[in-house]
């Protein structure tokens, strides 16, 4: 209760590491990246070293015991995570301080972009997380796979993880989920919108390992080239309150495509139940809304799922649709493939720089639906009238054409001579040499989804 | 001679049909489309006729003679196409007189929009013609396509257009035909480019039936999951002064796509000389430079072509390679799928309107390389504050996720109170929600390539 008084902001800042409490107001000037251990300021340190493995040393620990100014009591009881059987999300999982956190119940949260480019693969606690509902309590030697609709005389079958990992070939894919609504509050800067407002850190990119989709299917005698077939259904163990599940569908193609996998892994852990433990669809190049999680069924059908999540929301209207119309869902089709994006992480809009620095650095991240590899990512520093290439770390074992991971880039921007502000500008190219709207006017959409737009950070310069 | 002196323009205008000879003064006026008629003043009608089949009946033959003025002088001599042995070109076939020339030798032409709205399926005489070298004098019987680099132990094969046919089941596909420097001229109004200046009509539509390339390369002992080979190599007939033949090369996943043909037919008809007689290489979904014509030679490799056009042209750079620079074109990937691309074809920019009709008719195509299909053609009467959408033609046997052929789009375009002018805009949305952005700034290239910038066309409103 006394650390959390020294929080980010007070007199003096505190964390505590273990059942040590340390005094860190006179370090963080000195520490490179002095901004991100406020984020633990009056809390745990523990969480964010887990991220780092470099702390966990005995010169840093040594460093730490000359700042300590007590311990924690240890009769003082550690806080409860009650659950009380009126609220559905009572048995959520903890989650990592770190995240922000857009909405708690269901739990919709951003990776902070300041943490965003210390890691090609987000750590799994860093992860963005965009619940739809409460997270299901599964349990991997119970949890089931349903697979439905394999055709005439063929009955349905319900496999168990294990079961999975014993039958088929284990394959990995290092995989961007992105929200559909990531970067909305960036779209309502232009116009209105509805929906949760992600700034635009509602995408990660993990290493995701499991079996294919399609050698599942194969062994159950599909036909890959079955005309009858054109969508493949999916449903999670999440449920509403009227005990609805949530449901998606892909194009029966991409289900056969080899990158589709229902995977077990992330990052090479089981997936926390955050991400849909013990098993989530993971579809590359396609809005996360598809990659459904808590997998519990795959129903191979002629049409799309009639789910909700399908049907009336993740679809992207004509700006002609406005506030107050009735919005006839079947005139736009359901996302899928996600087009170009990009985004700055750093530096945060707003930051000051000095002229003496000479340079800007920014970083960020681009990526694209359907496997289109970035072919490079440009920065402004003048709102789009002059612009320099930036260094790109993309994932050496994909090429332009099977893009599933995100590429992050790195520029220092030269700042121009005279000026007390730089309008920098962000936006990429893909391997099909699509490129971002410069502004929201062709694409904005009143659900506020699928926000490209070149990205704009404001920092000024200080003489 | 005297038909020529009454063109366009001219006090009365004449054409020929056959051997008559007609004033047509009176009745342009009246005509529906009076001013395509004009395009044949000073000339024969024949060939525009030859695309209408509703003006081969008694009726209009009754109509055209009422204007007759006169007969051909059957002694005069028809002019002659000498060939001339210096003259590389001289051997070039024909052309129809609509077709907009941006350069005579090696012909290049463009489709005349007034022109471009009437067929679905671009008619043959009136597709969009992209020549790099002189048109080669090929030969059904004799041609042949060599098939080279099968693998340790098969031997080269070379193919005649007979023995394709016979050998493996026939296949078509409508697809487009997008020269890389389409709508070049537009985007040099940005900033000065380099090329030939297409407006924006170097873009066609035709069915194409011929063989699977995945055919002719499976049944000649190819396996399609081979990740030795990387692309597949396509030369045509036509050779520069020093001999080399025109090359491209397209990646070997797309070369074993279903769509990809060796066509022999365009429109049912034989493949013309200037589009690839007999032979052409058609890769739906990507720019036209890969889509090779006369085709002789297909080599699988494990690099990209070494041709000059696949290695020094039909590559966009970043914006910010300027003029003088030295040109890094292995810094920048190879053209294949187009970006989403729409324009305009009516009305012609600076066509006068007047207010009482309410509306302004528009009408242009759109189209998405990769097979993404349109999902909506908006325009905006007021350069992009309002949209309203309009109504799409597209081939009902293709599908958004396979979508080969373009679409045509038209609209009615309310003319708001008060003003005298319009500026309108289109803007096409594809299957992945990929956008065109909204002018040349982020995508402007020292080479012109990809403009798919919003197109714009200002009327004039008269009261």
């Amino acid at each position: 209760q006394e650390v959390k008084k020294h929080g980010k902001g007070a007199e003096r800042m505190w964390v505590t590491y273990k059942m040590g409490v340390y005094d860190i107001t006179d370090f963080v000037e000195s520490h490179p990246g002095g901004d991100k251990i406020l984020m633990a300021a009056g809390g745990a340190v523990d969480p964010f070293w887990a991220l780092y493995a470099q702390h966990k040393t005995e010169d840093v620990m040594e460093i730490l015991e000359g700042m300590r100014v007590g311990s924690l009591d240890p009769t003082e009881p550690a806080p409860v995570h009650a659950v009380d059987a009126s609220d559905p999300f009572s048995t959520d999982p903890p989650r990592h301080p770190a995240l922000i956190v857009n909405n708690p119940k269901p739990f919709n949260a951003e990776t902070p972009p300041s943490l965003m480019m210390d890691n090609f693969r987000t750590p799994n606690d860093l992860f963005f997380v965009r619940n739809h509902l409460p997270v299901p309590q599964t349990d991997l030697a119970s949890h089931r796979v349903r697979i439905e609709g394999l055709g005439k005389g063929r009955k349905d079958i319900e496999l168990s993880v294990d079961e999975l990992k014993k039958r088929y070939k284990e394959h990995y894919v290092t995989s961007v989920v992105q929200c559909g609504g990531n970067r909305r509050a960036d779209m309502q800067k232009y116009k209105k919108v509805a929906g949760l407002m992600w700034e635009g850190y509602a995408i990660s990119n993990a290493k995701w390992t499991g079996v294919r989709l399609r050698d599942v299917l194969i062994d159950l005698g599909v036909d890959p080239n079955d005309e009858t077939i054109k969508h493949v259904h999916l449903e999670g163990a999440d449920v509403d309150p009227t005990g609805k599940p949530y449901g998606a569908s892909i194009p029966f193609e991409k289900a056969m495509s080899p990158e589709v996998l229902i995977a077990y892994s992330m990052n090479d852990e089981p997936i926390p139940s955050d991400h849909g433990f013990p098993l989530r669809c993971i579809v590359p190049g396609v809005v996360g809304a598809r990659q459904v999680k808590w997998l519990t069924l795959v129903r191979l059908s002629d049409v799309e799922s009639p789910s909700h999540f399908q049907q009336k929301d993740y679809r992207a209207f004509s700006p002609s649709v406005q506030h107050g119309d009735e919005l006839d869902w079947n005139s736009v089709p359901s996302i899928q493939d996600y087009p170009i994006q990009s985004a700055f992480c750093l530096p945060a809009t707003g930051t000051t720089v000095d002229r003496e620095d000479g340079t800007v650095d920014v970083a960020g991240y681009a990526w694209s639906g359907g496997g289109r590899g970035i072919i490079r990512v440009e920065v402004s520093p003048d709102g789009g009238k002059t612009w320099y290439s930036a260094e790109m770390e993309q994932d050496p074992d994909q090429n332009q054409d099977k893009m599933w991971a995100w590429t992050l880039f790195r520029a220092s921007i030269p700042i121009p001579p005279g000026v007390d502000k730089m309008d920098m500008v962000v936006k990429a190219t893909d391997r099909s040499y699509n490129t971002q709207p410069e502004t929201a006017a062709g694409i904005w959409n009143i659900r506020g989804l699928l926000h490209n737009a070149w990205h704009h950070v404001e920092v000024k310069i200080r003489d």
